[in-house]
């Protein structure tokens, strides 16, 4: 049988923490679906085709890497793709709290699905999507918090898009 | 004299967590006001209206429970209702946290008014008036969340009145 | 019926932050009875007698509290006395962390038990049995976190007794 | 290639949160070895041989789970067992803290080793192999912490071998 | 070698807390220069203007304090004034989070640049700007929050100037 | 005046963290003392001479570090040497709930006593003299954790002596 997992977030953007996450998950599942989550009724910072086309760039080379879009509950599309396994990575104590009160309701929503989560090692646990945006905001340079396969010139033109 | 407690909260919606804290507080005190906290100048997700009649119907088989509305300080409302305990929960440290502050406010604006905490069972500690809102947002079946009492189309509907 | 509370704790040695616990929960319940836990095998900093008389002391002119030691589950003491409410205080998210884990067990072990948490006020949370025996055990003057009828005097001797 | 994880713990005892973890992890790996490990110059409270037998005894229909006992670096028996991958439970944020400095440790002491956490589900957060040696000591029936396969008589009996 | 310290937030208002932990820095350093941080897409409770003129009231009979406006990244502004140091204090583990999270982005961005942390007193922990604007809000007199050259009316029309 | 901190513990024994915690506090101040404490009554990992003379001599061509061993309250010794600083530093939220109860434990003791805190670097969390020691009693290689100039068999025999 088959170990999938989907690593659901809104990656706006999908950072070196998050990429780290991915590469370390790699070894333990067959497939991982990257499932970009998005609400129509909210704004993003990156518009979603933005997004995807990055994850689609860092993961090109990696057949056991699939990125696709959602607008609905996490565990439902878990069903849908046949994935048994939600893939999350925990930085801190605040990080922590959220992710027991969302595992939590996933398993009240669907209790076949498992929440695997892998540590931020302490290099990557102030990488943020928050961070990259509030330094962009400011005018600064964040590609220090981005893979490589994403310049600094697409992070800021990235953004003019919208 | 008869002892009386506050519950403050915005309510938006209540929910099993809110229904479990009050039924074990109840042997406590004489009578406990339920006070649904708004503010004038911010949207909530269900209305003033709704969100009362729902309590009201929660509760009205019980004489000791109160319901009413306020806008203001809460140790304000405490003195005028004749009220000297406020009843809170508390989910975990980020809670805590939260508490402590709005605590320490209160005993500094009024010190004679004491807020006695009670701890969510554990099974309820993923319950929150956010994850009802953002399962209905997603277009999910939040009812697991709610009292018995409303009916998971009054939930959805509810929301449809604005 | 009575509205009956235990106040469990080692209280080696009873402090201010103890007593302003007590102090803020009288008025909630008719009576407290401040249960000194005790540990056969295990030693104390000050002995059981010496604790027991301190507290007996500070409380002797307030009829609505009781004093006794016990070595056994607290909620077995509870069903004993007719109490059902156990009071705790909450310094911070350690204790937080302690107090959960605790009110969970005891309510696996009777559910008609209710624990009722009140905050430590911020000018006290720093008071603790621990450091006062720390500050005893290092030579200096620990009186300034004890309630006032003990005496720096006594502090010191009530030790040299074992 | 097989995927292969140690769980390493005292386990002084293995209770029903250790069980619990087991099995959502066990269709994730290929085989979980239970590391057992001791201390030569500690006392537990129940001896290395009890603690084992019970974890058989749990395990006995299992192929793919192997129980074995270690004194040393967790990391270097990793190595020695072909195991990549170590399995964690997270219950609250001071294991948190604990586990991201052990996951940090064996990082710098073996970078191939991934440790994987599960979360604990809220109603095993108290269980833990201290209360049950707590409950013990002070003379209570612990066994609703313990995997059915370890009677209460058997919990008693275990702590008077030694 | 002076000793230039930057003390950097929005202070929307400056409150008794920032004024204490400014009492508390100021021997250490030989200048502590404030930085009212500001967002031009975004709004502030109170309006750049009062909030400087506040702070330049507080601190007018003080030489060694300088106050002024930045709209960026602080590291780069600690560069242009000559400051190697960063001044933060912190209240509670929410803040510990997110000081880790901005103090650890700063290194990145320049690692000659140190951030000093000094704790908020207990009796200070509830006072923060978000307390004040939300008594404001609720129509409450905050000036309890407030350093006394900023009177009750001040506070209350400080807010009408937009 | 002299800008003189006192960093105290009991450096069983110091690591690399306390390292480099001395060389980013060293700017700030014009002296600093290592104040090594003792308890006569409790045993160290390390004893007193050998944990003294590692930091000696790491800190052998600085003269601004001065080393000291004390069995008393900190904040005596502050005042005996003059110093008006003490120096710690944090890891996480843990360490932060124990410094807050010391630090104003401290004001309690000596008002003019100021803690000054810097946080330790994500790539140092997790060195402690703890895990130092555990690694030893394993049987493992600490070296990683410690300062260049003790050695890895230094740190090893350093045990043997008592």
């Amino acid at each position: 049988m088959n170990k999938i997992a989907v690593f659901p977030g809104s990656f706006d953007p999908f950072t070196l923490g998050h990429k780290n996450l991915m590469q370390r998950a790699l070894p333990i599942f067959d497939r991982i679906i990257i499932m970009v989550g998005y609400n129509s009724s909210k704004n993003s910072f990156f518009d979603l085709d933005t997004r995807m086309s990055w994850i689609k760039k860092i993961f090109k080379d990696n057949p056991k890497v699939e990125i696709t879009k959602y607008d609905g509950i996490t565990v439902n599309f878990c069903k849908e793709s046949g994935a048994r396994y939600i893939l999350r990575g925990i930085r801190n104590a605040t990080d922590l709290g959220y992710e027991k009160t969302i595992a939590q309701t996933n398993k009240m929503l669907n209790s076949e699905i498992e929440t695997i989560f892998l540590l931020t090692p302490p290099e990557y646990t102030n990488v943020s999507s928050l961070i990259v945006r509030d330094i962009l905001i400011h005018g600064g340079d964040a590609s220090c918090f981005m893979p490589k396969e994403i310049s600094s010139q697409e992070l800021k033109a990235g953004r003019n898009l919208f």
